[in-house]
């Protein structure tokens, strides 16, 4: 969106004298698990594990492999674990660590993301006491590197449709787990291609001629010499977009027997004779609550993506304001990128959106640990959780994406090499968008559960964010169809851009217009979809899809809101004043262009008169200007030093390059040795032309 | 944006029985140069030049120099060259082969574009008739590869201000190559870190104290075994985020001494004593013309990207149409992707702008060509060129990038292996947006254009696009600060949800929406700025930069209105009524997502009533509903066979996954051996269960 300007000069932008105090800060960003988060920054440092550009996919492979047992050795991976086992049972705590490694190798991350927040995590959460002794000390150790074998290539964030089995035998008391046809073959599994000695392999578990529904059972898949044990085959995923340091693969059962007792029991068990039981009597919620299990891994994926958001600005924020590019207002220094209108407008909104997720990512973690750790662990603790982790890491790895290609874009050709990070990260990252939950669908399943909150707010009063459903829900249709409502707000600003101004940084404006959108959305279509139940099957799903659409938007309005609430609670937690003051016009700008992007929508529906829509874009670029001089405070109060940056761009290298071109040509002007423009000579001859043209007529007249 | 659902129900999706004519409208689409594009195809489709995923980066660039002696075996590179020399003075030609070579490699087809398109077309361009016999005929025949030295590591898209020195030394009769400093090093260059032996070198030419601006040199870089001659160092770039098969480096000059007549002499010329003269007296004219002769590498970049884009949606949408996921319409079937109203929704608007920028490409094509052939020579073709170049290609080469990440989340894990390419051909074009002109600073250049043709308004009537501006600009300010015309469009449809449709369809609107928008936002900034010169020149520029982000707006949206012309023009190429009936409905899906996109101006602007504005999104909806039995049609018509799409997703090995799985699915059903679901077993349960408590109340009341 644009803005012609309006009749109305903006008041100048002051220099308010606020300025931030990086190091109070940084703490605040650090957050409840500050001193883990600190030591696996200092361990994210170490060269030991820092990725290297242009390895070969296989040496690429072996060298993560490596730095697992390194991390091991660190006792960095372990936190989530049992103590008697040797861990911390530090749920948040393990997760706050291990999103760090990012930048050191996100392929590091998710090699080790797959050893022990995976494959461990269910045995850990999925099996019971006997598993974990049994397994869990060699998983801890990476003495048995396992695979995560869930996704099939036939079915990816549909986990309920899979289709590999697991079949009972009374007579043998095993499972027989099978692949009943090539779209049944596991897929994109890390350690699946080669270092993977075991696998939690989810499969249908059939007894008594019964099928009880997705289970997750443990399976060797190797030997020690890295055979395939009978029955058991695979492929190799090749090369990929990104995360090369991961043997991703597919896997195959031919009828494969395991006992009994290797089924990870914890929420459904099979007798010797074949008898099925379970804790939970609803297949349905039987199968949620063992997925829900798994929810760290887009709980740290958020972390993670936020992280990789932060180090991207970092470097190219620093770039920005050293490197210079054509000079307009003098004809001796060029332009700081950063004092570019347009520059800001790429960098500071994304900078903005970056605080939001992380003290969004902040909230999701302690709300990880609650439930975890066993302090809030109900049944909508658990839903509201994974609501939450749904919401927040399709945004943030989205973000991510974007702020690393506009980081790429906005440091030209040497965002694009190698040494300047952005390139490898962003191609790493790519598929954080659609793996442990296609972004897209989780963002439909946030709509549902928002769907479900409306249909239910007849009968519950509150419900968290979604309390604040405007009751006069009618009422407010007409004002809107009227367009009664911007007639007001023209009445009230009375043409004052001040006035206008004024209302646009008012936290509740915000808040109002943000709630606002999303409570209207999910009426509109919970309006829409409310004779779905009734209707037949396919006609219920059409309908529902004609509105797909739009439901995933307001899911999307949803997460942004509580990443604004997020942001909005944050500025509680900081009592330094200038910090205040400048994170306030760093919230304002999130939630204002939040406004913006969306701007149609408030104006379609009468909740912003094209008076103070008009105003919007103006006012955005005056925060811009004000943030501007704070943009190098604010990266830097991420915290990421040298080792975690690793960017030439971001070593003051450019800063050298432009002091040096600079006093080169304060000497060459000093010693009067700098040749002339050939621009300057044609003005001059001008000049001498005109004087003796004057001078011709002055002789002549005379 | 998103719309709740008015109270009218749209009228429900016909089926309007109408074909795509897929061999004809592929015909369309291949333009004048059709024949030398199906040969380039036809090459650029054969193994030897495709590019083999996982290379390591000193092979990759080893094969990419062997593909490149290929290419001029297959005499495929010197159409562009004299005919005297071996070419074929066929420049549309020329572009039109080269640019279908980014589905091989890439790497072969940027190499390709360092050594013909910019280090030869550069002696071809810039040098007269003796340089052409001496150098081209091994720069044709790659004896002697070359770089193209014109950016520097402190100046990328402002080449004016490179600070690489050329001074005449009338003793010797040499120029003396010199860089000043470490800014001044060239950089990013192509054959620069290994195979090149010689170099266009851009440097300011200096002589008799005065610096006549860059002009461009031939400096011999390497002798035989490759080793760089005195005085010239240099650096390899190293491993980029992309386009690894190309030896990008770093290169400087040391008082390198050249002889007098390597300067290419076109356009600026240094005699004997030092005497300069040139045939373009204003040494700003002089240096947009230099450079204009360059305009080639932006015109190939606009048809690569386009070429990319139609890549990606060919293997995502057949992917779409046979890939399942879901069964939300029946218990048996799962929905077919691209069934789905967010999946079509995701695809085909970005399928309705490749078609837009392919139909745009042709013309700025054939518009080169009229220049370079001297068909159509004047400096306003050229100025029209050099801005339609800058235009189109800032906007193809970001659709690209957008098209091949959407294409890859919407095949998600799939699409982020190597074996199905989005993942390598998005990192290679990842550089297209900022290389051969960053695309801010190019869409900055066409605002530009559009102010001075704003000025120029007064003084000339006509001025192509930009002819539709609004005379009564005053009395349209008036008009929708009251909102006025907004109730007139209220009045004017009277409630009727079909009238507004056909409103939106009609292809006046759209060209009077998207025309209005360009020219009201230029005429808002033009007035803004009108007493910038004025000012002094610090205060100008904070004027300027104040508009900054705004102006960029508007040069992008004329952009797209260009795009949009384009594509309405092309629809009069087209006889079959059922073609022509599907590229209107995708027309007006490209149209009304850019009005869709921009809502927020069209409204806060009174360019759109509310109610009209709410109709767009379930209209837009309808048009997806409508282009989607045509989508796998539209695909095919962009002619790429399997040798150049080289996915496996759309191999056909989806569709038979599907159907194995379906067939399995049938005989478990029709044998009866398929286990029963848990749930119906529950459901059986309770309904047992409720009879037999009907039954005892029954029996307690008897």
């Amino acid at each position: 969106m644009t803005y012609t300007p309006t009749a109305e000069t903006p008041e100048p932008v002051e220099d308010s004298g606020a300025t931030v105090d990086v190091a109070g800060l940084g703490e605040v960003l650090l957050g409840r698990w500050a001193e883990i988060r600190q030591a696996a920054r200092d361990l994210a440092g170490r060269p030991e594990i820092h990725r290297i550009d242009g390895l070969p996919m296989v040496e690429h492979r072996e060298r993560v492999v490596g730095q697992l047992k390194y991390l091991v050795d660190a006792g960095a991976v372990h936190r989530a674990f049992p103590r008697r086992l040797g861990g911390e049972d530090n749920h948040g705590g393990n997760i706050a660590g291990f999103e760090e490694l990012v930048t050191a190798d996100p392929s590091l991350q998710i090699k080790a993301g797959v050893q022990w927040g995976l494959f461990g995590a269910a045995v850990l959460h999925l099996g019971t006491t006997e598993h974990h002794n049994r397994w869990l000390p060699d998983i801890m150790s990476l003495k048995t590197p396992g695979a995560f074998a869930m996704t099939e290539t036939g079915h990816g964030s549909d986990v309920a449709s899979i289709a590999t089995t697991a079949t009972y035998e009374p007579e043998t008391q095993e499972f027989v787990i099978h692949t009943p046809f090539r779209a049944a073959w596991k897929d994109y599994l890390g350690n699946a291609a080669n270092d993977g000695l075991a696998a939690v392999v989810f499969a249908h578990l059939i007894t008594h001629g019964v099928d009880h529904g997705v289970h997750a059972f443990y399976v060797p898949l190797r030997d020690e010499q890295r055979n395939f044990l009978p029955g058991i085959g695979g492929e190799d995923d090749g090369y990929k977009g990104g995360l090369n340091g991961i043997d991703n693969g597919r896997l195959h059962f031919d009828q494969v027997r395991i006992p009994r007792t290797n089924l990870l029991n914890r929420y459904g068990d099979v007798a010797e004779d074949g008898t099925y039981s379970s804790p939970i009597a609803s297949p349905g919620r039987r199968f949620f609550t063992m997925l829900g299990t798994l929810v760290q891994g887009r709980v740290s994926l958020d972390g993670a993506a936020v992280a990789a958001s932060k180090v991207a600005l970092a470097i190219a924020v620093r770039y920005a304001t050293e490197r210079r590019q054509f000079n307009a207002s003098s004809d001796t220094a060029e332009e700081v990128l950063l004092d570019y209108q347009r520059h800001q407008r790429r960098l500071l909104p994304r900078l903005a959106t970056t605080y939001a997720a992380s003290f969004a990512h902040e909230q999701l973690l302690q709300k990880f640990d609650d439930v975890f750790s066993g302090a809030h662990d109900t049944d909508e603790d658990r839903q509201d959780l994974e609501t939450l982790a749904a919401a927040l890491k399709s945004l943030s790895t989205w973000h991510a994406l974007d702020t690393l290609q506009e980081c790429r874009e906005a440091t030209g050709g040497a965002g694009f090499l190698a040494e300047n990070r952005f390139a490898a990260l962003r191609a790493d990252l790519d598929i954080y968008a659609t793996f442990e939950g296609d972004n897209t669908v989780l963002l439909q399943l946030v709509a549902k559960r928002l769907l479900a909150d409306y249909a239910n707010e007849f009968r519950h009063a509150d419900f968290g964010v979604m309390a604040r459903w405007v009751a006069h829900q009618a009422a407010d249709v007409t004002l809107h169809r009227t367009g009664l409502r911007q007639v007001a707000q023209t009445f009230a600003d009375s043409g004052s851009e001040r006035k206008s101004a004024n209302y646009l940084k008012d936290p509740e404006t915000q808040r109002q217009l943000l709630t606002d959108r999303v409570s209207t959305m999910v009426a509109g279509i919970g309006g829409a979809l409310r004779n779905a139940t009734r209707l037949p099957q396919k006609e219920a799903a059409a309908l529902f899809n004609e509105h797909q659409h739009e439901l995933i938007e307001a899911a999307r309005a949803h997460a942004e809101l509580l990443q604004w609430e997020a942001f909005t609670a944050a500025l509680t937690q900081i009592d330094d004043h200038g910090t205040r003051q400048v994170l306030t016009w760093l919230r304002d700008l999130f939630g204002l262009s939040l406004v913006e992007k969306n701007l149609g929508w408030y104006l379609m529906y009468g909740r912003l008169s094209a008076q103070r829509a008009r105003i919007l874009g103006t006012y955005i670029n005056r925060l811009l200007s004000r943030l501007r001089p704070h943009a190098r405070d604010l990266v830097d109060a991420f915290g990421y030093g040298p080792e975690h940056l690793r960017a030439k761009i971001a070593s003051g290298a450019e800063q050298e390059r432009q002091d040096e071109a600079m006093a080169y040509a304060r000497s060459r002007r000093a010693s009067g040795e700098a040749p002339m423009d050939e621009k300057v000579l044609i003005a001059r001859r001008k000049a001498t032309e005109k004087l003796s043209q004057k001078r011709q007529k002055l002789e002549a007249k005379g």
